[in-house]
This record gives C-alpha cells, structure tokens and sequence, in this order.
C-alpha cells in the first residue's frame, strides 16, 4: 500500500471547530494532515486547501465523503491528486546556459566557432571537462528492475524516480543530471551501454538495478571508466545510515569504541553499510545474513578487516542481535525481531519497507535508546554532495574516506536532538561537497 | 581551415578616423568585423570591444599587432577568445521543473508520491509520456565520426556540437534536448545503445555519424523504436535546402513544374534532398554520382518515382549539371564546376564545405540566376520545427509529408529577396512546428 497525499479545496465556515471537525474527520480514516493553506478570507467563510496524507488510493473516496459531511464545509473543487498533477509533463527542463542574442552569437555557439572548440578537445580530450557541459553533468542510470518497494517495473516506470534523484542533484548540488532508463535489464548489456555513453558524463549514478546483477555492473564499470559510478542504494544509503547512527551513538552518551556495529541482512545495501561501518571507531562490526552466499560475497569485498559475518538459523541470527550496541536490519523481513529480543539501551534501525523488522515504537517500549525506521533513510541527504564533492575534486571514484567525510559532516551537522540534518538546508549539501572534495584530495 | 571570431577590447581616441583606420588594419589581414559595442564614452576615447572574424587561428598575431601599431589605439585587455570563453562549463543546464519548498513538497516530487506515478506507468506504459518530461525530451546522438568539416574526431570533441544543437532545440522548440555521445562508432552498438536508452526520450536525433553506418542505423531505429529518429544531416539538410530551392524558383519568377532539379552528389545528404525533391512539383528529378553503388543506393530508396539517377565519368556528370534548372551540388569537390558549364539563368547551389563546387561570385558571372554556398543551409532553421511538430502530433516517425510541410512553410515565410528566413526568428520555429503536426495529422 502506498500513501496518497491528496489536496481538498474546501470552503469551511468561519464558526468555531470547523477546521477541527474536518481534521478529526480525516483522522477517523487513518490519514495525516500536510500543509493547510488559506486561499480566501471571508466574513462568513474561508478557502483553504488541505493536503491529506491518506493510507492508500482506496481510502481517497470515504476520506471525501467524510469531508463533506462535516457541517460546515463545502468541496469547492473535485479533490486534486496533487502527486499526479505535479508530475505531469516531468521535473525537469534542459535550458540554455549561454545567451544567443544575434547572429554573431550563433556563429560562436554554433559553426563556424564550435569547430575552433572540437578540434582543441580533438587534440587534447581532457578540455571536453572545460568546454562542455560534462563534468558537471550525472548520469541516473536505472534499468527499473528494483524501483522503491515496487519491484520490478521496467524503464518506464522507472523514469519518474530518476526525474526526482535528478531534480536533487539540480536542487543541491548545482549539477545537471539526465535520466537514463534502460530498454534492458542484462547485466552484460547494461554495463555496453553505459560505457558507450559515458563520454558525455561526469559521473554515472546507478540507481534501483536488482541484485545480484548491480554488484558485476558497478564494479566493472568502476574498473572500466574513468569518472565516478556511485550505486546510490548501496552507498548513498550507507552514508546516510552511518550518519545517523553515529548521531545516535552521541545522543545516547556513548563513544564509537565502545560499541559493536550489527547489521542483519548483507544484501547490497546491509553489505555497504556493513563496510562503510568498519572505517569508523567502533569496538566492532558483526554481520549476519541467513544465505552463505551473501557471508561468503561480503567476505570477498570487506577482505580481512574490522568486520566479521556468520550465516545460520535463528540462534546465530540472534547472537549477532545481543552482541550489537547499534543494531541494523535490512532484511525485508517484517517483524522479524521480538520485542523481548531488545536489549535495554541498545540503538535500533530497523530499514526494512514498507513494513520494519520491528515497530519504532515496539522496539522504544521493549527498552531501545533509539529506535528508528527506514523513513530516516533520506538518500538525498547523501548522493549530491558526495558526487559534487568527487567532481569538483577532479577524482576517478568515491573512495571509502570520502564516503566516511560525508557521513560525519552531516552527523557533525545534526542538531536539535535529531539523527539527520534536514534534507532541504543547502548548507548541509555544500558543506558533504566540501568536505568530501577535501577527503577526495588527502 | 577554421574562421576564428576574437574579442578585443581597445581604447580608441576620440578623433576623427582612429575606429576607420583600426578597421582598415584588420580589414587587411583578411578579417571581418562582427559586433563594435562602446562600452564607455570619455572626453578623449572610447572603451570598445570590437568583434574581429579572422581568416584562421593562425591570423590573430597578426591582427593583433596591427590593431596596436594603429596610432590611437591601445590594447586595454588580452584579446578574448569569444568562442573559448562561451564554451566553458557548457552551453546548457538540467533545472528543476517543479516547486519544491519543504518536506510535504519532496513527498510529492519523491517519495512516497513518486512510487503512484510509477505504479500507475507499470499498469499502463504510455502514461510515462504524460507523467514524466520524456514526451518532450530529444536524444542528441552522435559517435563523433563526421564532425562539421572536422572528420572523424570521437565522442568528446563532438560534445560541444551536440550542445549547439541541444541548445537550439531549447530556444527555438521548447524542447529538452540532452547530448548523447557515444564510445564506439560500430553500427550494431550504436543501435543497441541507442534502443537501450530510447525508453527515455520521445524522439532520436542523429548527427555527425558517418557513412555508411548511418544508413544502416538510421533505418534499423527508424523501423525498431516507436519514436521519431531523426538524421539531421540528411533530413534537415533536405528541408532547409528544398525551402530554399523553392524561394530560389519563386525569386526568378518560375514555377516549379517547368524546372528540373539536378542533384549531383548523392551521398546522405545528396540523396535526402533528391528524394525530398520527388515530393515537389519539379518537372523531374535528376541525380548523378559518380559511384554506381551510390546510384543504386539511391534507386533502392528512391523506388519507381519520378526520379532518375546515373553514374558515369564526367561527360555524364555535365549531361545531367546542364539537364538541371536548380543544380545542387554535394560533392566534397572544391571547384568541380567549371563556370563555363554554367547555364543562363540556372539555378546553382554548391554546398561542399569548406570550398564549394564552384564560387558564388563565379557562378553568377557565368549567368547563373540565384547562386548560393553551404554557408546558407542553416539546419537549425528545419530540425527544431519538425521534432517538436513530430511529437505534438505524436506521431512515431517524420514522414515525407512532414518534411514538405516544414519547407514550404520556410519558404513562405521568406522575404526580402531572401533564400530563407532569419533563424532567430521564433515564429518561423513555431509555425514550422504547427504545419509538421498538422501535416503528420492528415
């Protein structure tokens, strides 16, 4: 099920309890109320447009029908799906950054001037990163095999998250970024494709490709290319999750080196979040999947370090819960831990959608320090700055102290007894820019 | 040799004669002046930056130092490199189109709104052309292998044409147009690339591929995707030049059905604009190569309609030059045209870049009644016009009713004597754009 944020144009007579009878209303049906906006004051009444967070799509018809029936209120429009509205023609334009007045201008963008700039470029290929648009420019590449909690629904449906990773780079980082979804899901193809239109990019962002198929593409292509290939659901989410667990380390009054880092779950994301766990102090880090395969792979890439993996059933699952201080699942397992599992203090991050491994609130009462879910995991907070920081850096990859440079910033950044800093702040972006170009450049 | 627009920026006494005699010193170098802007007025001199168009790079020096050796005046800056300095970083940037100002905002553009978008792509494709900014996105694809009069330059020297042409789509259709280029110039992988990522835009443009590949390209693209692909270098080549053979017939005061049309040369471009002729009222079409397997190329294409190509030596070739009343030329041959052959009041357009067939002021001489160079075939003037109509009829490919439509609105929107119109004149774009989709609508 999918949450449906819905606008209602409604006219809500100026009486006292009005508004709160319609907010309980939409209530009584599970929904959240977003923003309220008042379009019209009137003696007698106001217009307002009220967003409403509801459950599902289906839920939409009774929510309407238990509006209207509020006394006092009135539907002065049909009900706006603000989602689909918003998307409508896409997020984003290709506009011109230079200015073509006359017909001297198109002589300098265009023949005969263009020329004088493809043969430099002919001559020496690294002045394309000067003279065009490419290395400030990102590739969102995605074969729509993995979208969201989704799944599988191909290049088309995958274009709008794409659109939305690419509306973020523009927003945060400055940078353009191009949608790219693949009329192919073969790892093989995938990785000719992306190799063929790499020479226009300065960096590929690969996003919502299944395992285990992403783990052959990024990695060839990282060896392949010679710009960054960043895996956002790996890394981006790493950075982010180890952020916000060393935010949780710091409010629960505990330092790093004393606690043992778990993670339950070493598919592509836990396995990141696992490495990235292991460039940072803590006494530990354990990782536990219940198929040796995934042990057996995430053995290979974390090579003898920090980081120790087990596979078995549920006891060895549950020895690698008790011995973690912070504790991590990726599973998607819904409710896979008990409440009595819980130890008292422990920090809990239960990743899992659209149904957690254990319930925030479960897992507080069972005697967690923190407890959270995967709507913390805001990738956005993550994938700009660190890109930008690697571009500006003038680096071929995004090494492990770059990716450990962004997760500090923004736990350094974090403030008000919150894990993550807020995700609209601009400051918080430049700042993961900056610091990562620095980590980029040791 | 390439034409090199520079910027200098001088301090010219105020007295009478030093801007003309600065003038004469480039004027002897064998330069143009482009653009003069004042940029202060004082008592005793003037600030200007004056646009010099040199005959090549290798000129400046020169110029240079005629400029400052022309008494009362100095030097106030490094001369410019206009063309260098509007290049860098890029001619274009990826914007959001869509407001977002706070956390509800990002539900709508990301998640959790975006997953109903895509969930509702998944259930039916082709709402992706209503709910995300493909329907009016264009692919500009090139492997960089027959740049301008470049040549074979690769993909990263082609980047900043790509642009130019990104650019224009921008400015004259409304388009997003994002620059494609591609690592291997092997017909087969540059099918598969483009059909891998064509789920993403609404219409391919190919530019700068060369022959023969292009052929095989063209059609496999045209033939496999659901989209409009588009070979600029034939087919806007074709419109802009048939609008102008058109002008070029109305000018000297004669109807198409009594005038032959000869087009010599029938590579790409040469045999687009012999074909897109066939779809005029010209008492006959005409053609000569002097390869047979260009001439049966074009006979396979063409098919049994009303035009007729040969191969042979010069002989044939002059039979076929003195047939035509509008004689287009698409050789590569400097000089191929002696101005003996001209005929009285014929029609000559000699495209080959950079030295045509035969010199503009040669042909005229000889009595030729309108002669022209490749400098006048703008394809900027068809390409924006014809996508954009393409895809506001949402029709899946630019047929040859399309194209006949984009030429003759060009030529009659032409005035003034003119061959064509004004290029930045953007009703000339829009109305192109209208009469394609109506013409696709029949």
């Amino acid at each position: 099920m999918i949450e449906r944020d819905q606008v209602f144009r409604v006219k809500t007579a100026r009486k006292a309890g009005t508004l709160s009878r319609l907010l309980d209303a939409v209530a009584r049906h599970g929904a959240h109320v977003g923003e309220i906006e008042t379009l019209q004051i009137h003696p007698d009444f106001n217009i307002r447009e009220i967003t409403v967070i509801a459950p599902s799509d289906e839920s939409i018809g009774a929510i309407t029908a238990a509006i209207v029936a509020v006394e006092g209120v009135e539907m002065v429009a049909d009900p706006v799906d603000r989602v689909f509205s918003t998307h409508e023609g896409g997020k984003l334009r290709v506009v011109p950054d230079v200015e073509v007045r006359n017909l001297q201008d198109m002589r300098v963008v265009y023949t005969p001037g263009v020329a004088r700039v493809s043969a430099a470029i002919a001559e020496d290929r690294t002045l394309a990163d000067r003279y065009t648009w490419r290395r400030r420019t990102v590739a969102v590449v995605s074969d729509g095999s993995r979208v969201l909690g989704l799944g599988n629904v191909g290049p088309e449906a995958a274009l709008p998250v794409m659109e939305g990773k690419a509306l973020f780079y523009a927003m945060f980082a400055g940078l353009n970024a191009v949608p790219i979804v693949l009329d192919t899901q073969d790892p093989a193809e995938i990785i000719a494709t992306v190799r063929n239109v790499a020479p226009g990019f300065g960096a590929i962002h690969l996003e919502d490709i299944a395992s285990p198929g992403i783990y052959e593409i990024e990695e060839t292509l990282d060896a392949d290319l010679d710009i960054p290939v960043f895996h956002d659901d790996q890394h981006g989410t790493a950075v982010v999750l180890l952020a916000a667990a060393l935010r949780a380390a710091e409010l629960s009054g505990r330092d790093p080196n004393e606690l043992t880092f778990g993670q339950i779950g070493l598919g592509a994301a836990g396995s990141a979040i696992a490495l990235l766990a292991t460039q940072f102090p803590f006494a530990g880090v354990v990782g536990y999947d219940p198929l040796p395969a995934a042990v057996d792979r995430f053995r290979v890439i974390a090579g003898e370090g920090r980081a120790s993996a087990t596979s078995g059933g549920e006891d060895v699952m549950r020895r690698v819960m008790a011995d973690a201080d912070i504790l991590v699942m990726t599973t998607g397992r819904p409710f896979l831990m008990k409440p009595e599992w819980v130890r008292q203090g422990q920090v809990i991050m239960a990743l899992s959608n659209p149904a957690p491994e254990i319930e925030r609130t479960a897992a507080l009462e069972a005697g967690a320090a923190i407890a959270t879910d995967g709507s913390i995991v805001n990738n956005v907070l993550a994938y700009p700055g660190l890109v930008r920081g690697a571009l500006d850096a003038k680096v071929p990859r995004i090494t492990s102290d770059m990716k450990r440079a962004a997760a500090e910033t923004l736990a350094s950044l974090t403030t008000d007894g919150e894990l993550l800093p807020d995700p609209l702040d601009h400051a918080v972006h430049e700042a993961v820019a900056t610091q990562v170009a620095a980590a980029a450049r040791r």
